[in-house]
């Protein structure tokens, strides 16, 4: 049987989905490898809607895997849970899918939210879970900027250069800015993502709210294809995986 | 000059707003003290809007003290916050206030929010930030039960056995509970209230949310008077007190 499984996970303590080999965090992949071997004996490959980097967080993952033995979705949820219990993950659902689901390949949109923390003070309630800008940020002139960023384009100005991505093109589905309180919000739907794409773009969208750019300079940077015209990569404890859909 | 500031706490680690003697964490209100006698070099007396239990969280406590000597308010508020850096408190805002000010004495209402998380899964981005109910809990009928809380009644069902005050009529000016997504919030205002009175009331309307208590039974544990009819003193940990207004 193939399951389908949604987990949340605090990715503060994780050297992102993937590990790597020299680093002393796990991966959540890792982590999760190991609670299904524990709970089946058997060695899962397991595939994930959106692998996330060192630090950010998901409150949606979507990911699958195929098990020989056949287990009841809620045993699989409640005894998954309790072996990870000391850990910062938690399974949310747990279904039989087709077993020719693929939670990488069908996804057709992805969701990822970025939250910033905008006042003087650091975070208290929300350490590790936003990035801190204490100089106020005109968000109207970010929200302006979203429209040359919405739609298909070469995304090569917001693209770490470790990006393996064959075409930098990609389809911006949505960007939408608010703010509430001291908290500004960023949510960003595409059907994928290069790599560090979303955290550079936050990372710009910031230099607009300071003044140090204008809306119409993301038209331009997005138009040079230069990654060194944009902003920062934008801290990844502030980045969200919220879901994926099929 | 009579200061005026407001803080964010993470309660966790504080044993509440004053600590006990034989307890090894510290209050915040010591934690505080000291950070402005680093500053100043005085011995303040702390006046505080709401003082909180060991574990409650603030996410705009109110707080005056009188200081010898003149600081500028930024001033104030930048050099706390410099030497509370590797405390879970965070000075919010500072300003000079009319020397008759008293945060606790002055309020004519307070606001609380209790969070509950209704899943399955334990919490993870929010450990430590709500009380976990795995059991789904019917809103509706909690909002029924907040009609026989709101006004003015003798609340010694919700007083806690330890509570000095004088008379236990207290009155609710307003009780508001939404659920959003899988998070329950219960809002409560009053000008003041009794020792745990919030966390009583919620240990009971979560009675009524698991359907053991129906929303009239809470009119009944209202009218005996007795804390041994209404729930369970909910968690510390998914209690913030949210400002008060003068």
């Amino acid at each position: 049987m193939r399951y389908k499984i949604t987990i949340e996970y605090d990715g503060t303590n994780y050297f992102g989905w993937q590990a790597q080999p020299d680093h002393p965090n796990k991966g959540v992949e890792d982590v999760l490898k190991q609670a299904i071997f524990n709970l089946t004996n058997e060695n899962v490959k397991i595939n994930c809607a959106g692998r996330t980097d060192s630090g950010v967080h998901a409150t949606c993952q979507l990911v699958d895997f195929f098990l020989e033995k056949n287990f009841e979705p809620l045993e699989i949820l409640a005894r998954l849970n309790y072996i990870l219990r000391e850990s910062d993950i938690a399974i949310l659902s747990c279904e039989i899918v087709d077993d020719n689901f693929h939670s990488r390949f069908d996804a057709i949109s992805r969701k990822y939210r970025y939250v910033i923390l905008n006042r003087r003070a650091r975070p208290i309630l929300q350490k590790n879970r936003v990035w801190h800008i204490p100089i106020a940020l005109n968000v109207a002139k970010m929200q302006k900027s979203c429209e040359f960023l919405v739609g298909e384009h070469d995304f090569s100005s917001f693209r770490d250069s470790k990006c393996q991505a064959p075409s930098p093109v990609r389809n911006v589905k949505s960007l939408e800015i608010w703010r509430e309180n001291d908290e500004i919000f960023i949510e960003i739907v595409a059907k994928s993502f290069l790599h560090h794409m979303v955290r550079n773009i936050v990372g710009t969208l910031a230099l607009v709210g300071k003044g140090r750019l204008e809306p119409e300079d993301v038209k331009l940077i997005l138009q040079s294809k230069d990654r060194t015209k944009s902003g920062m990569n934008a801290p990844s404890c502030g980045l969200y995986f919220m879901g994926a859909k099929y």
